[in-house]
């Protein structure tokens, strides 16, 4: 490695050029990681909804030329000034969010939304110069939430690598990188059910299989899975769904459903679709008196949460979570040991894999509602 | 007192005839406890929002003749069939909401909302046979809330009863029945802030001022109460309120003014006011990453809570509670404990006293918001 250090580095990307178009697999070049900054060579990366999102850019400001991807397995290439904590070589996920260890937010215990590294989908560039570090014929190619990981080299901020065992296959543990830690991570950390509690998982995507897992993992002795698309119960069930609930079989809200089933509701709900309705159903399918419902997908910017306050008054705890309030660097390295140590299983996780020139078929699998996670491969 | 055991006993009690006309002082009859209930001999008793609330039945169901009140301290005169946990002579606080130690509730360790003596401001009578204990002239006078203790004797179902030291001065733990221990517990068992936090109160009624109370004792470094009378701060610095923010002082929304104040957001939030407006703010008003908010004020029944859910998403909790999550029996003799340990202070709650004959006093107090406990002696 020690040839490219310091040195652009020339290397395949697929390059989102426009909205809603095929990636395109181009050479581009990659500056050298600047202060507190890393690069990183990617061995695997994975497709979230995260992605297809701000690809098809219907909501949001559109940010193109751009390099897409945020979940992803790699190794450090090298690393910029002031960087003391990774070296060439360290196994690392880079994360969307990040951990600076200096802001309020980092420094309690409670919260992971930190000041400096906190998610911004906008930004194309790093923070410490404005810059990119990607460029194709001299002309800038922008980041994604800063990891921008379908490159076979990308730089990442320092706070948003999370060192981990390098034992740990990345093919397997690169989905940790996101969706599987938010859902996970919401059972666990914050839903938190008690063993033999009954839970509600609402939406059965990646992100509510992986909080489904959470619950399985937690001794939940019912879990009912909520999902408008019935094809999706049966691979339910491998992460622990236990029941089944189609809103659209029912001619009345699904919390009341829920509630005839669980004499009162459920111990805990959590909403993983983003819909508004969903939202409410998840709260208020939660029993009076001690349940907690766990807001997890994230709403269209002009939803409205509405709900009648006694639903809180009867003691029902309603929060939110992001990224399953993992703190990136201090947390996901126990979550990779917790699949070594067999206590998450995350390859029925992952339906496809295809190679890195083939990533198109990852963005169709997902669009058809097919795979769970598909694993491109890099091909170095 | 062995005298009265099993008999009827006539005394004094202050009845309710009509909506929100003077209480009149009569002579009733109060039959003997059935199963499960017991005979209170009351001391003292204290008014409460709540009974001027159900006096001037406004907006619910008028339940007259009544015997309101639900604030007291006194002594076990008999006891029914099956109470084993009372015998007479024992000190009591009546609560307004019970504890059978059977239910899924009382099971719970979250809950303190019981299944079968859960507060029902509508049943004028007792459980065991639907039958009013109180009579004048043969004609049944209706029970409040279980307690009805603006009488010399009152029947309570041994699950509304907490036994408590009776080294306890009764005339102070007696505001310990309800208001107080609804804010302080809203606080130190549900809010939970940490010690040098920041705590935001909307409300600086009696439990307002209990819930500040709680924030003191708890290590609050800021208390910033929120209440649209500006005579009341001054009250209010005597329960660690530190700071006083009138929403009639500011153009904008009274949580951009605190967020303003606080960097942000306080860290923990309580709402004892119930207007609809108070509990958004309250919820918006605390910070990202760790703010939890808890409701405590009854709303309208057609009020509705209305926030953008990404308020929820930025890793805020809102939480509801009921009587401070304190469970009657088994928590409430630890509360009065407190008071006796001075871990929590009350005489600073208890503005004014009158004698039974003059209740109606007590009445004219709270409507012209002059008092926060006005604590009514008995005259046996």
């Amino acid at each position: 490695m020690s040839t490219t250090v310091g040195q652009v580095i020339r290397c395949k990307a697929a390059v989102a050029w426009e909205a809603g178009k095929p990636l395109v697999m181009e050479e581009v070049e990659v500056a050298p990681p600047q202060k507190m900054e890393v690069r990183v060579k990617i061995l695997f990366t994975s497709l979230c909804h995260t992605d297809v999102y701000f690809w098809e850019a219907k909501g949001q400001n559109p940010v193109f030329p751009r390099i897409l991807g945020h979940e992803a397995g790699g190794i450090v290439e090298s690393v910029g000034e002031g960087v003391t904590e990774l070296v060439p070589g360290d196994h690392v996920l880079p994360v969307f969010t990040g951990e600076c260890k200096e802001c309020a937010h980092c420094k309690s215990e409670e919260s992971n939304m930190c000041d400096l590294l906190r998610i911004n989908t906008d930004r194309g560039v790093m923070i410490h110069d404005g810059k990119s570090r990607f460029s194709k014929d001299g002309k800038p190619i922008y980041h994604f939430v800063g990891t921008s990981t379908f490159s076979e080299y990308t730089v990442v901020h320092v706070g948003c690598l999370a060192k981990i065992n390098p034992l740990a296959p990345l093919d397997k543990v690169c989905v940790l990188s996101c969706g599987i830690s938010t859902g996970f991570g919401a059972t666990v950390n914050v839903a938190k059910p008690l063993k033999g509690s009954t839970v509600a998982v609402f939406g059965l995507g990646a992100v509510g299989l992986a909080a489904a897992e959470g619950a399985r993992v937690s001794g939940a002795s019912r879990i009912i899975g909520v999902d408008l698309n019935p094809n999706r119960f049966g691979q339910a069930k491998q992460f622990g769904v236990t029941e089944y609930v189609n809103p659209k079989d029912y001619n009345k809200p699904v919390q009341e459903v829920i509630a005839e089933m669980t004499d009162g509701g459920v111990d805990r709900a959590i909403e993983c679709t983003g819909h508004i309705d969903a939202m409410i159903s998840a709260f208020e399918c939660v029993h009076d008196g001690w349940g907690v419902a766990v807001l997890v997908g994230v709403p269209h910017k002009d939803a409205v949460f509405k709900t009648h306050p006694m639903n809180f008054l009867n003691e029902r705890t309603l929060k939110g979570t992001f990224f399953g309030n993992y703190k990136p660097r201090s947390d996901i390295p126990g979550v990779v040991e917790k699949y070594m140590n067999k206590e998450l299983e995350l390859e029925k996780f992952i339906t496809h894999q295809v190679p890195f020139s083939e990533i198109n078929k990852a963005f169709d699998y997902m669009l058809k509602g097919e795979s769970i996670r598909c694993i491109i491969r890099m091909e170095h």
